[in-house]
């Protein structure tokens, strides 16, 4: 490990010092709950996909504390679609793991607006962001996902456009986590139930899709 | 979208009445950052990769609120090596997102203790996890990133091996990401700072890579 | 005071944090109603005595709202004999002032499946768990209100005899409460009613007492 | 059965209309995990010991659902002394199997405003209410429990005592729990918190035990 010598540095002092209250404080007041998570391990009643984005707070907005929520985030909450072709998929692993080991019985996808990579996506689509077309963007290569929203957007109104994409990336990655057959089968089964959540970050609203429509919940 | 009409539910009631007491609450208290940060658009000082597991709380552990970190979570918080072969990989993306679009200062890699995804890892490798071996095994595949790392513990006395393996994911993890030419480049130009961290989730302990070895922060 | 000083604790943040979300939106919108029940005090429709499972949710299956259930819940929904022995007894506390103080209408004894406390005396009584049979097990002394149903289902088939002795404790909870003079007078007056009801958790069936058999209600 | 035949009627259709609401909408979005919950049995982080009283609602004040608390609610929330003498304690019953069989890692004791069960004490105590002194009544011996308490709180002007007596009531049901041995030696080991909460029926307010004092949380 002598390579990451000079790479990897001591952590700064000012997460260190946050660190250390949490511990003197809420890691203390809970101590018997996390203990016994360690030792049983845990049993989240829902997974949660969501945005990388520093603006999105999942575990705040729904009141959910350690142990209730397993949450994958990427680039814009995509989910890919079903392949099973020996590659890596982190998202489809984290899906998996989910869904067949934890057994979680509610599948949320929460996307948000102002979403930088729906409007790299959008940008891409359009064409005004060829470097993202590079075999070598991994961004662009991961948006590739949405990019068959776009055809859907695409004649909107100019600034409706992104707000839309936003929407349809929440359901194509519904749609996609049903090409999962143990995704199907559990929905089919009545063990699992999926959700679309779309997240204002400005006025804090959140909608859901409700019979294709997304609706203030 | 009719297609996910049956599918696709509203949210569960208990959800619901949460998120109307955080956006009373919380959402109202913090309204003039969250406009700004909707307005102006991010600008996190560090990018966190963790794993999905429902027991690991990067916000709360660095006392971090909305606009802090740009947090990417996957099985097991592992980065792939640099591979841009125009395939989707979502964690790279993530990595270059937050590298050279929102230019963090610091990249923090978070293992935890009790990890399922490496304790997959390591029953895969030494033989006792045949299915995780199928090419249609995302979780499997995924694991695959870590294989290398078997080899670092597999002598060690038995009840060593995983914890030790959970070390070593985070290592690895870290040198996969020095091999990400834009992640090197920020690395060596000083405008980039890489950290380990291994979470404990029963005793609350975060230890942090330096000098080779994971000592208390 | 001063004894309880290191062992009592702030409440864990997560609660103070829902709590105050509460207290934003469905205490205000109730204001008006709960300053009401404050200054005229309480006058329940109901008394109700379930089980302190965290699976059973009186109010929200009958959809009831503060102020309409006088609840009890103890281990399995018992009633003890009725016994004036000028002892301790707390159930029989709560249903002398259901009755005769707040004079409900109607009395429901809700049981439900997977119970433990009545699996633990089917136990205590067929001879497997001995640890109940002690005179210092608080629970297996409860359940031995629950002792003389075993004798009613001891010779069903292996498979049917917890779920039959679920049934049974309500009944037996029924006609202890009819042992009670102001109850049977009440009864027999024509001022409350009396309701054996059981709940299955997994498929959320509501079944009630009519007739000596439990029907679907 | 029989005898029963005539004193249980059948659920009053009111309540029936509002089951067939709850789980047409409540149960079916939460069929997974409830579903889950009967296969795999209750895992509460909590216990909560609270008052019967209707205007008392433990689940909505910390926004929990199903699965999360397990829940004793008895007459003015209170804890007997220790006394394993091999007679019917079902307040002592459920203490011993939160703890000991479930482990939960917190216990709340919480009161509340304009207790009925408080205000008996106070009048018996003080010479007002000689009918719950006999020997036969059920709540009056009940109350007993709370006896003590009012030597505590007698001396303070007339006015003060009764809320002086809610916040006493709290206060030694602590002190009794700590009298359990299993509750003693959990609060020791670190794998149990107790807390103490007083909820204010008609201003919603909530305080909470913290150095001896009852404090707004």
């Amino acid at each position: 490990m002598t390579s990451l010598g000079n790479a990897v540095r001591p952590l700064p002092h000012y997460l260190v010092q946050r660190y250390h209250g949490w511990h003197a404080t809420a890691f203390t007041e809970n101590r018997a709950w996390y203990r016994r998570l360690a030792d049983e391990g845990q049993r989240p009643r829902a997974m949660v996909i969501s945005c990388c984005d520093s603006r999105v707070h999942v575990s705040s907005i729904f009141g959910a504390d350690t142990g209730e929520f397993f949450i994958h985030r990427n680039i814009a909450n995509l989910v890919p679609p079903y392949a099973p072709d020996g590659q890596q998929h982190g998202t489809s692993a984290a899906v998996e793991y989910a869904v067949k080991e934890l057994r979680v019985a509610h599948l949320l996808v929460m996307g948000h607006s102002q979403c930088g990579g729906v409007a790299g996506c959008h940008a891409m689509c359009s064409g005004h962001a060829p470097e993202l077309e590079e075999a070598t963007s991994f961004v662009g290569r991961w948006m590739d996902i949405l990019r068959p929203g776009y055809e859907q957007i695409k004649d909107l109104p100019e600034s409706e456009q992104v707000p839309a994409l936003e929407r349809v990336a929440v359901q194509i990655s519904l749609q996609n986590l049903m090409g999962f057959p143990f995704v199907a089968e559990a929905v089919e089964a009545g063990t699992l139930t999926l959700h679309g959540l779309l997240h204002d970050i400005g006025d804090g609203q959140l909608t859901m899709l409700d019979g294709g429509r997304f609706v203030p919940v």
